[in-house]
């Protein structure tokens, strides 16, 4: 029983919340801006900036930070291993739902 | 879209991999006991006593310490409002899965 639980299968780098919902919106487009991540996940500057920091840690994103019309801006996009990475967790969840249902 | 992105309808109390593992079991069964759970989830015993604390302090389970055979055994069972933000929990996977698919 032990290792088969669906809850084993889950990585705690992907699971949390903040960054689950990081991977989600980049698995909707190829990059997306600090600002949006942001406001689409409704969380701080310092929490989102923590939580990109462990994605980037863990090779997941990429973070690109650069000048647009002088003003600097924040491009985030995740890298193959955190496309893959994000693929195991919702595969982990189906299972998950699938064996409580 | 502040508001609307399914992860911010996850609850981080019940969302952590360890105590949605909790739920979970519990939500197959009346109640468990601790080392079953700390089996079924592959987790320290200290591990597991934290994170059943946070789910008792939110209301979500009961913790019931007794003798059997003159042994201590502990129990755990979810409450109707830890079923209810299991459930909670499991339909907003589900409308996340439903959204990156």
């Amino acid at each position: 029983m032990t290792s088969h639980h669906p809850v084993n299968g889950l990585d705690d780098v992907v699971h949390q919340r903040v960054r689950l919902g990081i991977l989600a919106v980049l698995a909707e487009s190829t990059r997306a801006d600090f600002t949006f991540l942001r406001d689409t996940l409704d969380v701080t500057d310092g929490n989102l900036a923590r939580h990109l920091q462990t994605l980037e840690g863990a090779g997941f994103v990429e973070i690109e930070k650069r000048f647009e019309r002088r003003r600097p801006r924040t491009w985030v996009r995740a890298t193959a291993a955190g496309r893959d990475a994000f693929a195991k967790e919702i595969a982990a969840l189906e299972a998950l739902i699938r064996r409580v249902q």
